[in-house]
C-alpha cells in the first residue's frame, strides 16, 4: 500500500487557492510520480468567507494553527502567509519543532531565520524547503542543491524581479516615464498595491540572500549592498541606449578572494549581453562555477501559476521521502565566509550631472574625477532646451566604489549642481 | 557512521579521467553533501598503459566488466564507453541484472534501449540515471524529473548540439563555408574527428527521444524526422539574414492534439528570439508547461567538466539513496501515445531554387506552388553574376509538409533546375 502524505495548507489567497487546486486535481500523477498520496487533511484562511469560485469541504477548515501544529497526523505544513513576523514566523518555527516537514515560499521569512529553521529542521530530521520563495517557477534552488551539486560556484547574478523588470522594460520600449509604467503595471496585475519592497530592491535582497547561502555553503548574511529603481528615469534609459547599455535591476553574489559581495543595484549591461535580452516579468539567473562553466535558467518569476509549479517540486521531494539539509550541507559543515561591503571593489560607472550652463563647471567637475583618482573614460554634455542647464554624463574607468561615491557625495555641494547626482554601475567583468 | 557507496568507473577517456579525478579530489565535499562516501573501487579501461597525467593505484583496475558485475561490492558502475551496441550495451544490461545501480553519459544507449532498462531498474530498485546523455551540464533532466514535476509539458525544444551550432554560428559570423568551419572546429575540439553524428542531426535525435519520453510520460519512440547541417550553405545564412531570420540546427518535440511530432531539422528562427542569440557550443533547451509557463535552462553542452558536472549530479542523488523510476514514473504508467510523423503538420517554409535564368521558369514555379495550394508569402529572385542562373528565394505560409515537399520533388525534375533544390521550414509558432 502507498504512504500518505497529510498536507495542511496554510493560507488561502492567490498562490494557495491556486495549489489546492491544483493538489486536487493532480493528486493520482503525483502519487504515481512520488510513489506517495498527497492528502490534503486541513487548511486554513484568514478569512474562511470570502467569496471563492470553489468549494472546501467543511472538515477541511482548521479553526487556528494550533490545530494544525498539535495534529499528529499531518507530516506537512505548507505556509503561504508570508512576512518576515508574525504567524509566518510563528507557525513555521512551531511547525519544525513539532515534526512537521516545511514548504514555503516566504522569501522574507527564510532569507531573516533561515539558518535558524534549518538547525530545528536537521535536529528533527524534517525538510524545509523553499523553492518557491526564489523566483518563483524558476527551480534555481533545486538545480543548485542537485543538478549542479558538484560545482563550485563563485558568482551568481540575474534578474530577480518581475515588477522592476517590467517597468524597466517598458520606459525602454515605449519611451514612457517611470510613473506612468507603474500605474499600467498595476492595472495589469504585475505590481501589488503597495510594491515599495518590489521597487527599492528589498525583494531582491532577500532572494540573493538565500542564494548566496546555497551558492557559498555559507550562513546567511545581512551585509549586502541594496539600491532599488525608483531614480532611474526616462533619460538614464535614453543614455544608456546611447552609450550601448540596457538598465537592469540586477542582484549579484560573489566569490572574489575568499570574500563575498551582495549587492543589488540598477546596472548598465551591454545591449548584445544575454539578461539585457530579458524582458517583461521574466526571472532570470546566471550561476558560474566548476566544472560546469556558465549556466542560465530563465522563467516567470511570480504569480500563482509559477510559483505553484515550485511549491509542487517541493512537496513531491517531501512525497518522496527525499530528507535534505535545507542548506544543502549540515549546519555544522556550513561557513563562517567573509561577507566584505563593496566600497574596496572595483566598478566602471555612469555617472549623470545636472548643472547649470555656465563656464568653468565642466573643468571643476572634471577635476573632482581626477583629483580622487578615477580616470573618464568617455564624456558626454547634453545642453537641456531653453533652460541654461545641461546634463553631464560621464563614464569611468574601473575605480573603487568608494572613490565612485566620494566624487559624487563633493560634486553633490557645488552650487551649480541643479539636482541630485546618479551613479549608476556598469557591468563589465 | 556514514554508509559507503562502492564506485566502478568503466571506459577512462577524456570524461572518465576528469571525472576520476573529480572524485578524488572531491570525496569529502561530497560526503558531506549527501552523506554517503563515494568510494572508487574499481576502474575498467580498455588501455591501461596509456600514458595519463595522473596515476591509478594497482589495485584499482579491473581486468574485465565480469570483474566488476560479479563484484558484491560494487553498488554502482559507472558506464563512458559509448555506443548504442557491444561493451556498453552489454555493461549496463548486466550491471542493472546485478542489482548495481548505473550511471551512463550514453546517449545513444539510453535512446535505443532505455525503455528495456528502465524495466529493469525499476524491478531490482537500483537507479539508471542519464543527465549526462543530454545536453552535458544543463541540468535538463533533473529539472524535467524534480524541479518542474508538476508541469503537464507540451513541448520541449532547443540547440542540442554544440558542434552544430559552432558550425552555423561560425559561418553566419565569419562569412565562411562549411568546409573551412568544420576544420577550424576539429582543430578547436568543438568537432570529433568523425563529426558525422553531430552534423547529421542523429545525437540531437537520441536527446530528443529522450527527452520526449520524459516529458510526456511516454514509451521510447522512433517516429521522429531527421535532417542535419550538412546542406546548408553560405547563401542560404546571408538569405535568411535578409529575411531577418538565423538557422539554427534544432530539435522539437511537441504534443498536439493528444499526438506527438518528433523532428530535427535546420530551421529559421526569427533574430529577435531567445534561441538565436544562443552562439557557440552552448545549449539551450525550451520547456513549455502548465501551470509554469515557458522556462529556459541553457549552458555548457559538452566537454569533460559540463559532463563531469552532470555525472556527480546523478552519484549525488544515488549517494543520498533517491531511488526514482530512470523516466519518472513507473513503466506500468507509462503511456503509448501516438508518434505521428510530420506529413500532415503544417509550416511556413524557405525553399530555394538554383535556375537557369530564361523566360518562363518563374511562372512555371510559381504555377506548381498554386497546383499545390500553396500560397506564397515572399519571393526573392537574386541573379548570380556572369553565369546566366538565378537564385528563387520563396518564403512561404503555412502549408502541410507533404505538399510542400512535393512541391521541392516536382520543381527539381525540372530542366531548368541547376542543383538540388532546398527546403528550410520556419519556426513562427
Amino acid at each position: 500500500m502507498k504512504k500518505k502524505i497529510n498536507i495542511a495548507i496554510c493560507g488561502l489567497g492567490n498562490i494557495g487557492s491556486y495549489l489546492y487546486r491544483y493538489l486536487i486535481k493532480h493528486k493520482k500523477q503525483l502519487t504515481e510520480k512520488n510513489r506517495s498520496i498527497p492528502n490534503i487533511l486541513l487548511i486554513y484562511a484568514k478569512n474562511k468567507k470570502k467569496k471563492r469560485n470553489f468549494t472546501i469541504p467543511k472538515k477541511k477548515w482548521a479553526k487556528n494553527f494550533d490545530e494544525i501544529i498539535k495534529n499528529n497526523k499531518i507530516d506537512l505544513i505548507i505556509e503561504l502567509i508570508g512576512g518576515a513576523e508574525g504567524a509566518a514566523k510563528n507557525l513555521v518555527f512551531k511547525a519544525l519543532k513539532h515534526k512537521k516537514h516545511v514548504v514555503t515560499a516566504n522569501k522574507a521569512l527564510i532569507a531573516k531565520y533561515g539558518d535558524q529553521l534549518a538547525k530545528i529542521a536537521e535536529k528533527n530530521k524534517v525538510n524545509l524547503e523553499f523553492e518557491a520563495s526564489v523566483c518563483g517557477g524558476v527551480p534555481v534552488i533545486r538545480s543548485l542543491k542537485e543538478g549542479l551539486i558538484a560545482n563550485k560556484i563563485n558568482k551568481i547574478y540575474g534578474i530577480f524581479n518581475g515588477t522592476s523588470n517590467y517597468i524597466l522594460t517598458s520606459m525602454d520600449k515605449h519611451n514612457k516615464n517611470f510613473k506612468e509604467v507603474l500605474e499600467e503595471a498595476k492595472k495589469l496585475g504585475y505590481a501589488e498595491s503597495n510594491p515599495r519592497a518590489d521597487l527599492n530592491g528589498e525583494d531582491v535582497s532577500s532572494k540573493l540572500k538565500i542564494l548566496s547561502t546555497l551558492c557559498f555553503n555559507s550562513f546567511l548574511n545581512n551585509n549586502i549592498h541594496v539600491e532599488g529603481i525608483k531614480n532611474i528615469d526616462r533619460d538614464d534609459i535614453v543614455n544608456a541606449n546611447k552609450l550601448g547599455y540596457k538598465i537592469k535591476l540586477l542582484g549579484f553574489s560573489e566569490l572574489i578572494k575568499n570574500s563575498i559581495y551582495q549587492r543589488v543595484h540598477p546596472t548598465l549591461i551591454k545591449k548584445s549581453s544575454y539578461i539585457a535580452s530579458i524582458d517583461g516579468v521574466l526571472n532570470a539567473v546566471i550561476v558560474e562555477g566548476k566544472p560546469v562553466g556558465q549556466s542560465v535558467i530563465q522563467g516567470e518569476g511570480a504569480g500563482p501559476a509559477a510559483t505553484t509549479s515550485a511549491l509542487v517540486s517541493d512537496i513531491s521531494s517531501i512525497l518522496r521521502g527525499n530528507i535534505k539539509f535545507p542548506f544543502s550541507i549540515s549546519n555544522n559543515q556550513r561557513k563562517n565566509l567573509i561577507f566584505k561591503d563593496i566600497n574596496e571593489r572595483n566598478f566602471s560607472a555612469y555617472l549623470r550631472f545636472e548643472v547649470l550652463d555656465k563656464p568653468g563647471v565642466l573643468s571643476n567637475i572634471t577635476r573632482v574625477f581626477s583629483t580622487n583618482k578615477v580616470s573618464v573614460k568617455r564624456l558626454i554634455q547634453n545642453p537641456n532646451k531653453n533652460k541654461g542647464s545641461s546634463s553631464i554624463i560621464i563614464v569611468t574607468h574601473k575605480a573603487k566604489d568608494k572613490s565612485l561615491n566620494k566624487i559624487l557625495k563633493s560634486i553633490d555641494k557645488k552650487s551649480y549642481i541643479l539636482k541630485k547626482s546618479k551613479l549608476i554601475r556598469i557591468d563589465d567583468d
